[in-house]
């Protein structure tokens, strides 16, 4: 299929119209990472920093994610050498600007949920993800072992918190970044296909990215998952031979990438504003909400293997760990609900 | 309704048959008070005991629960005072005899979960509640934090079995229950009714029985507890101000004991023979491990509070405690299960 005349009025790097969707979405992509990126060059670089920041850091890892998914997707319509290079490279970005963020969030909900197991209902009011952890006046209403244990968690989790911001700048700053950047804003004008890709070519490669969800899908638990109460997932809580990650939750994991390359084709083949699929956004909530829980089970395990803390602190990270292993429970049963619903729904 | 003429090939103090169901009943079951008195005092009295001494002491509790219940609900039929004199002394004998072996299921049941969070699976062979608490060798597959919390439970609630053993052999010697043997023997031959009680006479207490039961699950939070993994059993997990019983426990305690009291109300009104609702039996079962669990769960908070354990063991009974809360929020769950379906077959 042979690309239209260009219409000077969107002829631009951002704008490029052509009937050729993959290449569109890309260079959306592309454009959209290198606006994110400037805005986070413009809005500061503090821990924390402030929600314009927090936003573009976020656009940054959506834009890195989707582009470096969709070069998985349809490799086969992209030049083999230039994909393969760029794919590591994005995961890199996005797997490096996570982090900071992953260890506010997952210090906000363990300490979300040693304020509601300590029965003094809803946080204080403080600022989300973003901003400063809750020091010592937030922990009124916990006993000594909750407060001890949040103090600790605190410690810990804005510790890395600070690492991974330092490590985000860093990488920010490298040549590596650079390079990436570079080719980035290449991709946002020129996208190395090997033959323009219309809807024909497009459609059997997202068909595939969906079957290899399925398929995982369907290997999962889920008979057991969507039995309410099943305790399956602290079995193992006490063994002693746990380690971060819970092997069973490694499945989950896998869904859970799989179904956003799903979804990144969907968007791909249907346009990014056609992906309204509600229980495929409602699934994901669900694989995020495992993830999270997952991790934050961890942490608190991994906090009580501090040397020398207090017995009360450490039956209260037992407690939270607990916790959220039934979190992640919870989150299998709300995925397999959601998921049922919509194999039903799809005829 | 006029006695009939004895016949006297039944005309026995256990085998007396009118057409006074109520007085059936307690004849009955004061024959069995005293047929299990006798088998108690022959197999023994060592703790733990053997098979029969424990299938004795189960059935003295028994009939004790059962007489004690039927003078609750059916006590506008009976002498006033009798009844009034008779209900606490026979909720002492069915109080002290089950404090034994309450200690001894709890442990079973804490021991059993801390191998299942160890991924070690079934408990070791060992006899099921009677028998001696399981020794260091059930405890190979353990972690340092659950084999301590094992020694530190077993310890605990073996030396309250012990004294519990110890306060029921007294009890059983004193002169406060030879009385209320003495009463059972008498009621057993003759019970103090007001006037001879037909169905038509029993109906409306059975009735009434029925509507305490109905009114109290319907103040139970059962929209809440209808919904999976509301994490609600675990809210207060840390509060500060936690005692045992849990006071969110207590109006699902309350219905447990009105369920038993319906249920019995039943066996007089349909024959002992009768009660073979399971819906009914199922909705017991679901009370009664809500009361264990919720008991299981205090006392690994209680083992908690022991001076100078070690973090490793405080952790692993934080776990257990967390563990058990949510046995208590799968037990309200199957409740509100089986209750809605009761309903829905109840026009």
């Amino acid at each position: 299929m042979a690309t239209r005349h260009h219409d000077p009025t969107t002829d631009s790097a951002a704008g490029a119209v052509t009937e050729d969707p993959l290449a569109d979405y890309l260079r959306a992509q592309a454009t959209e990472f290198l606006r994110a990126l400037r805005l986070h060059r413009e809005t500061g670089a503090g821990v924390g920093g402030s929600r314009e920041s927090v936003d573009a850091a976020r656009a940054l890892r959506r834009s890195a994610r989707r582009i470096s998914g969709s070069l998985h997707t349809f490799q086969p319509l992209l030049d083999t050498d230039w994909s393969e290079d760029m794919r590591p490279e994005l995961a890199w970005v996005s797997g490096t600007l996570a982090m900071e963020h992953a260890h506010a969030a997952r210090l906000e909900r363990l300490l979300a949920a040693l304020h509601r197991l300590s029965g003094s209902g809803a946080l204080p009011d403080r600022p989300a993800v973003v901003g400063r952890a809750g020091g010592a006046a937030d922990r009124g209403n916990l006993t000594v072992g909750a407060a001890k244990a949040g103090a600790l968690l605190e410690r810990q989790l804005t510790l890395a918190r600070t690492r991974a911001h330092s490590t985000a700048l860093q990488a920010l700053g490298s040549s590596r970044f650079h390079a990436v950047a570079d080719k980035v804003a290449l991709l946002a004008s020129e996208v190395p296909l090997t033959r323009p890709a219309a809807s024909g070519d497009l459609l059997p490669l997202a068909a595939a990215a969906q079957e290899r969800l399925t398929d995982a899908v369907a290997a999962l638990p889920l008979v057991t998952a969507g039995s309410p109460y099943n305790a399956e997932a602290l079995v193992h809580g006490l063994s002693p031979d746990t380690t971060a990650p819970h092997p069973q939750d490694a499945p989950w994991h896998q869904v859970r990438l799989l179904l956003r390359l799903h979804r990144y084709a969907r968007e791909v083949v249907l346009g990014e504003d056609a992906d309204g699929d509600a229980r495929l956004l409602t699934a994901g909530q669900a694989l995020d909400r495992h993830r999270d829980a997952s991790e934050a089970a961890a942490a608190a395990a991994q906090a009580a293997r501090t040397p020398r803390i207090a017995p009360a602190t450490a039956y209260a990270l037992g407690v939270l760990h607990a916790d959220q292993r039934h979190e992640v429970e919870a989150a299998r049963y709300a995925f397999q609900r959601c998921w049922e619903k919509e194999s039903v729904g799809t005829p």
